[in-house]
Order: C-alpha cells, then structure tokens, then sequence
C-alpha cells in the first residue's frame, strides 16, 4: 500500500531555479562564470549592511524577533503606514503561498497571467485552488481579458508589475481602470519586486491606492534592487485585517535575523539603490544597442533583466552561453530572460552571444 | 462585502514566541536580562561557523542553492544515506508545514499528542485537516491511545522525542511497538529537535528503522544544540519519494546561504556539541537539586528544559520573574517550561524563584 500524496501534488512541477555559479564550474571547469540568470544585483549590497551583520553575530543563538519589530516600525515610517499594515517573509514568494493559503478553498478560482512568475501557480494549486491562466498581450498583461476571467468563485488576482520575466508594466492609469472594475469581495495582489527599477511617471505608486481598495496587497523584496537575495527578506503591504490573517498561518520565525539586521540597515542606504538603478538602466540601454546590432527582437524592459527573442531555440543558447562561462535563463520557443549585469559582465554576454550566434 | 477568508482560520490562533530580551529591556528598563524560555543553546555557537559565516558575505546577492548541495552531500555522508533522502527547511517547523501540506486533504485526520508542539496543530488546520489531540499520559505521549485513535481517515502521526514541553521521552522499545502496530499507509512523523540531547541507550536511534519503516519522517534542527536559532536552519530524513512530494511544493530558496554555510561548519565542530550537552546535563542536575530544595514537583528531562509545576499560576509567576529580569515560558495552570541557560543564569533563575515563591 503506498502512501497517501494528495492528487494535487501531481500538477505541480517543481520549481527550477537560476543554474548555481558553483554548479557550471564544477561542471564544466570553468573558473570565471557570470550568472545574468536570476536577476541578482551585480553591484553587491550596501556596506552599511556588511557592518550591521557582523554586530549581529551575538543573536546567532537566539530566535529571531517573529514581529521584526525594528524593520516594521522603519518601513511603517518611510510609507507613512501603520506599522500593522506590513507582514514578513522569507522572500516574497513566502508571501504568496501564504495568501494563497487564507483565500483559497480547494476549487476556488485565481487569475494570473503568463508567462508571469512561476509560484503562483504553484501556490494555488497546493492550496487546492483552480489557476485561471490568461496569456500575455503585446508581452503585457492583458487586463481586459483578466477582468473577464472573473467568477464568483475568482477569489485572488494576481499581477505582476513589471511582469516577470517580459519587464513590462501596468501602467498606473490602466491600474485604476481595472481596480475599478474588480469586485471588492476579490483580492487583488501586485507582485512589485522590481518596483525600485520601474518607478517612473507612469508606474503605479500603488500604497496611496490601499486605503480606497482594502481588497489590494502589494509586494516588495529586498532581494532585487537591495541585493539581499542570498538572506530572504521580502514584505506584504495592506489593510491591518488582512495582515492579521496572514499572521495567523505565517510560521513565526520565518525571517532570520540576519536578514532583518540586513534589511533595516540597507534601508539608510538609498544612495546605493539609487546608484544601482542608474547603472542598470544604462546597462539596459547597452543591451538595446548590441541586440539592435544583432538583429534581435526585445522588450524594453523596466526592471533588472529583459527579455530577448534570439535565432537559436532558447536551450540551445542557454548551452551554449554556459560553456562560454555565461548563465542566462532560456524560456519557451526562442526566448530567453537575461539579467542586467555590470557592464563588464554585459561585455562579456554580448561577445559570447556574437560567438554564437 | 467583507473579503473571503477562510473559516478554517476561524480555529488557528496566532503563534506566540518567547518574549525577546529586546521587549523586556525596552518594557521594564532593565538592562541585564536572563531569557530561559525558547530552548536556546546559552553557550552560543562554534567558532567555526563565525569565521565561515564572514567568507560567505560576498555571496548575499546571490540568491541561495535551492539544493542546499554542500549540507546535503555532508549530512548524507554522516548518516550513511542517499543525499536524496534529506529535505531542508527554515527551520524544521516549516518542514511540519510542508507534510501536512503533501498529506492532508480537507477531512484528513492528523494525530498528535496534547501539550506538545503546537505548530502540528496549525499546519493541520492549514490544510484542512482536522487535529486529533491525545492527552499525556504520565508527561509523555501515550502511545496506546494514539494508536486507539487511528481510523481510515488518518494521514499522520506526530511524534515529538523528546517532548516539547516535558522534556519526556518514547523509548526505542516502545516506539518499535508502536510502528509495528501503525499502518503501513499513515506517516509518522518524529519530531527529534532535541535528538543531541536525549542521546542514550534507551532513547531510539531511528535513522536506521528508515528502511523498514518507509512511512518515516525523521525531524532535525540546528536550532538547539548547534545553537543556530536565528538563522532557521531545520532538515528532515525520509525516502527519496517523501522527499520528492515534499520538494515540489518546497519553496525553492527557503534556505538562505549564510544558514546553509553555518550548518556546514557547525558539522564540522562535533566537540563544540558535546560540550554543550554536557554543561546542559550538569545545569538540569543543578536545577533538579534546587526544585527539591524548593519543593516544587517537576519532570526529568531529556531536552535543555524542564518541566516544572510551581506554586503560582504561570502567568503570575512569569510576570514576576520578568520584574526580576529572568523570562520563561508560562503553560497552563501552575506549569511552566524552564530552559537550561549556563551556570550563572540558572543560579539566578533559582536566586529569583527564591525571592518570588
């Protein structure tokens, strides 16, 4: 007699991450390797951060404040929040299982788009949810379509922006229109981890919309722009009540306390974020310009990474690349997602990419 | 329109942790305080994951190996087991999290004994499925009733050796008659995150009933003896086809880096534990001496706590030894969970019970 999996588990792929640096050295002996594959920040993390860890060293032994106590009451203040309004996790995508996991009756509906990050499906499906999948338009949500979606079992939508892995946005006129048109009893759930990058006249500031739309959740992360990935750190904002919720299925000490010291710290740095952002976008521009040399179709991208078709199916370059000692992230059909290294770092992509293709 | 939150919420109360020592300086204003209430490791951690941690900080953008590969290849090569058969987590509560969720379906029975670790109860419900508590019998699980309790609708057993809060122990004889009378299709989980401590000829060795016993889940954590609380570092020993369920719903970087790198180096101190076993062995000696002096009944532990019935409500008791600078951790009526601190805290645990009793 074999063991009782659930028969939802058989619908869930598990997820594949960015290839490892330390995995294409072992594999290929190569000593050199560049990873543009997980949209890591190339420029390291602020010092103020080095400096907070290290006087940190004496709390190893003891469990991490389950409130995050000082990083709550420092983000309450740089939002003009309620220090209520924000929940914790180990990267936002703890975040997501977890409002999956208040909302979703097995059976219940949820929309997302895609291709969009992959752990939405994952997480809804592992609540026993329905996924509601509406492809991209023009490499961008298509919000008319998602409306439409909508059931009175659609109990989460979910909205990636800038979507992951085209760099696209919801722009915030088009933001306003659709949070008009959702029903308030449905969760709306923007998923803004490059939000850092995308700012800009026409993107959504989104947590002066909370107080109209208790019905909104907005995700932010420390490992993009803030280059924390490595520690899992990321942050839910919305109406006390749900947060509440959120609270009570939220395992208590989720978020380490490295990575809380790391985070608050990295919070008195906005000049290194700033610097970030600037590099990448002229990074970025770098990019336009070799693919535009190279005859590739792109998306302008509004986040850390961009999303290039090439002549080549997408895990043919992805090899290939990868014994030249640079890892990217091959998708569907000819289509790959690269990261916005440092410039060297581009250097070497666009030489290798001449190489091959 | 009030937003659809589930209704099996409605029964999970929030987690409360241990008072951190930060809320009681900042409630009270003292400066020097003694916190024996989260089972933590007083002598702090090894040397070795210091200067391991320190090189690791050039990799905090990158996001962590989702395979944990080095602590997997190290922990297989100590057990004498496939490197498949482990599964990591943020600590070994969110490997809890993750069976319920590969095993439970809404109805689903889950068994487990009452007080124990109270996160078994929360990941049940989570899920869906419905908590069946048994009752201590002399401190410790009472096998017989457990096993009376199994019906066609049971998924999993918990197990927690030694017992959180009582310090008790299920035997290696009684708990090879227990698995014998469990059918082969219900899991049992063994919660061992004291296992360093309990070490002893009566205490069972169950990483080699794995292979008789496919329905096994064995829990380990780095959090106790190995005194790496705050970095969330937990791993669970099963077979390679648990382990794969459990991994296509794991979230793929739970484990950050730096708690990765630390588990590693803490591995490689063996007599850093053994210290810390032994000075722990002689702190409950001590405490068992001044209980007697006292008066107080208490139970024999095999864990770094002790289970004591005082003569004050808990919660009276626990304000009072608060004021007195020592926190612990109140339980029902006059019971409370003492953990062992180093020799100077326990004198003054003891000097402040004296003044309060």
């Amino acid at each position: 007699m074999s063991l009782p999996f659930r028969d939802v588990l058989k619908d869930i792929a598990p997820y594949v991450p960015g290839k490892p640096i330390s995995d294409v050295q072992r594999e290929l002996g190569l000593t050199e390797v560049v990873k543009l594959a997980s949209n890591e920040n190339p420029y390291g993390f602020s010092p103020k951060v080095d400096k907070a860890l290290k006087e940190a060293f004496s709390d190893i032994p003891l469990y991490p404040d389950g409130n995050a106590t000082v990083l709550r009451e420092k983000l309450a203040e740089k939002y003009g929040l309620k220090p209520e309004q924000f929940v914790f996790g180990a990267g936002s995508n703890e975040i997501i299982t977890l409002i999956a996991q208040i909302f979703l009756n097995p059976g219940d509906e949820s929309i997302f788009a895609s291709p969009s990050f992959v752990w939405y499906d994952t997480a809804v499906k592992v609540s026993g949810g329905k996924s509601v999948i509406i492809p991209l338009k023009d490499y961008t949500h298509d919000l008319e379509a998602m409306k439409n979606a909508i059931t009175d079992k659609t109990r989460i939508i979910w909205i990636c922006n800038p979507n992951n892995p085209t760099g696209t946005i919801v722009t915030a006129q088009q933001l306003n229109d659709f949070l008009e048109a959702v029903p308030e009893n449905v969760v709306v759930v923007l998923d803004e981890a490059y939000y850092e990058y995308a700012r800009g006249e026409d993107y959504p500031e989104t947590v002066p919309l909370l107080e109209k739309y208790p019905n909104l959740i907005i995700l932010r992360t420390f490992s993009k722009a803030y280059g924390l990935a490595s520690l899992r750190v990321g942050y839910g904002i919305a109406s006390a009540e749900i947060v509440s919720f959120l609270n009570r299925i939220r395992p208590p000490f989720n978020v380490n306390t490295l990575a809380q010291v790391a985070a608050v710290a990295a919070l008195d740095d906005e000049d290194f974020v700033r610097n970030t952002v600037n590099e990448t976008k002229k990074g970025l521009e770098f990019l336009y310009n070799a693919f535009d040399r190279l005859n590739l179709r792109y998306v302008k991208s509004r986040a850390n990474f961009v999303w290039v078709e090439t002549k080549l199916p997408s895990q043919e370059l992805f090899k290939k690349l990868l014994n030249k000692g640079v890892i990217i992230r091959p998708f569907m059909d000819n289509w790959v997602r690269i990261t916005v290294g440092t410039h060297e770092q581009n250097r070497k992509l666009i030489s290798a990419m001449e190489e091959v293709l």
